[in-house]
């Protein structure tokens, strides 16, 4: 038994997303049904569908940051009931039985987790679709609850940018007195601002372009560092207990571990490749310092970041598009033109 | 006023040791006077007076593994009396007002700790000259007391090698439950493993050669990775908490960041220079790991090694040899020829 789910694929790589017909499963007793609201629209739809990292499978139906009303739920689910607000992030299912899972690091499930889209079910072997539809088949460990009061449609941005930058900031213990940078205003960095400067810490962006320094202190920052700049560098020496490097491309490292303070860490949330050109030794070996890496959160942490985000009043900023602009929004994507999240209203997918 | 002091220098760059008569300041209020018994010989006195760093000064007098009796303290000195048994290591003084220096880890200072040799005191601008001599002038904050009951020999090499591993060990954390390996088997290497075994770690030597299994067992190490096998590292993956990396020269980290656990820190102790060939992102970010560096350790750190080495009665491995022997001594190291330090008998200086 099976439904039949409107949404928007691409059926190649690099194909333009087009109208797309496909199936999901029946709930099963664990299952939650959403009726999606609206889905943001993250880098990593496009690395997907471009096949940038390899594993793409098509039709490819992208999405995974889903907001949604719960209309249906499976015998056994208790926390949710119909009428609900809930979130779906990057992960609909993980072993439930390995370290990580047991730890609440689901992202870090040690057979893998189960992607939103461009995965396998791990029980039936469906392939996983994502949010750029109208309905989605959840196991109720994988949805969170959007708290009350907090805007649905640029709430959507938290489930992967939010979390994505929520968890290293915790992780790394940010708190008030806590000194953070931020490389690169875009969906990742533009929640990093806005939920460091909220966790009390001093907040410093890293831009390579002049015009973003109002933006920049609205959302968060107390400083700008132009990195074009050497001398603002030299300046930001020996500075930054966290840096959260967004940056999806690759690019030199260096001058930013300088401006690492001692015990200073920089993790990269956005890049997956080869770090060239080379690190020095020398930063890290002469100030305790470190280099890392991150993805996404847990779901105990998502909901977490969800509730901060309630308390707080914290959403994305947000361009809201309609699904049959999307092929256009991918493309003002490649050149950094949003600010800073396109977010797909679900609604028009049925207009 | 000052005292005139035999010892053995450099007199240029990769030049033989020959013996040098030079002269240490008279001791002022908070100094101590130190005849020197033994002096280790660090890996790092080759790279200083080859000049491999830079900034190498000529007469340069190494040796920063220094064993000795008090002979002589100023008139503000308390914690220290004729004939105590004490300890000097690489720094022997710093800003003390820094935050670094308030958190006692003067070897990050922010002005630059004062190196034990090839640096200028910090009030006289006299040149700093290190072990290789039968007497040292250093200020009392800089010196530690060796526990009794230690053997004083085989206590030299506590004071680089030994702290340079325990530093990392305390700082990340190892404990009963940790799985620590170490890369590199010379004069830190088997401190690393006897300190983290005795800290209760589960413990691994990463070696090239499969000569040194009996050896590793008895320092320590509960399993041996053959780095050169590939079966062996595959095996190895996903395990490790803290390694620490003790190699002095550049290599690939590439295979040893793969067997870190989540939440995993690779930590650099004994190279300075590019990380070449480039990390790679991926491993960084789909398991939280950190590549890190670190470098000696604090006066307070240094005298608490001290005394859980006194408590588990811990020293290093070593060759004793006469000063008249060091240049052999280098050569012999150069090839990682020897087992596990060369401690300078300065007695032999006076014969």
């Amino acid at each position: 038994m099976t439904m039949n789910v409107r949404g928007y694929a691409a059926l190649a790589v690099k194909a333009d997303l087009v109208p797309h017909n496909f199936v999901r499963r029946d709930p099963r007793a664990n299952d939650v049904v959403i009726e999606i609201l609206y889905s943001g629209v993250c880098h990593s739809d496009i690395h997907n569908a471009y096949n940038d990292w390899g594993g793409a499978n098509f039709p490819m139906v992208p999405g995974h940051e889903i907001i949604g009303r719960v209309s249906q739920v499976g015998g056994d689910v208790t926390r949710f009931k119909v009428g609900d607000h809930v979130g779906v992030g990057c992960m609909v299912d993980s072993c439930q039985h390995c370290s990580p899972c047991e730890q609440g690091l689901e992202q870090y499930c040690v057979e893998g987790s189960t992607l939103t889209y461009n995965d396998v079910d791990r029980h039936d072997k469906m392939p996983t679709f994502g949010g750029y539809s109208e309905t989605i088949v959840v196991s109720d460990k994988f949805v969170v609850k959007v708290p009350d009061g907090l805007d649905l449609k640029s709430s959507a941005p938290l489930l992967c940018a939010g979390i994505t930058t929520w968890s290293p900031l915790r992780h790394w213990k940010v708190g008030k007195g806590s000194k953070v940078a931020v490389v690169g205003l875009g969906g990742l960095g533009h929640m990093a601002l806005k939920l460091a400067k909220a966790l009390g810490a001093e907040v410093t962006l890293f831009s390579r372009s002049p015009g973003k320094e109002q933006d920049a202190r609205r959302l968060g920052a107390d400083h700008i560092v132009l990195s074009t700049q050497d001398d603002q560098m030299a300046a930001a020496k020996d500075q930054f207990d966290l840096i959260i490097d967004t940056v999806p491309y690759v690019h030199d490292l260096k001058p930013y571990v300088s401006t690492l303070a001692l015990n200073g860490t920089l993790v990269l949330v956005g890049y997956l490749g080869d770090l060239d050109p080379v690190l020095s030794s020398v930063p890290l070996v002469l100030g305790r310092r470190s280099v890392a890496g991150s993805v996404i959160g847990g779901i105990a942490e998502t909901q977490e970041m969800l509730d901060f985000c309630g308390e707080h009043g914290i959403t994305a900023d947000v361009e809201m598009i309609n699904i049959q602009d999307i092929n256009d929004a991918w493309k003002r994507m490649l050149k950094s033109d949003v600010k800073y999240r396109f977010v797909i209203d679900i609604a028009s997918l049925k207009a």
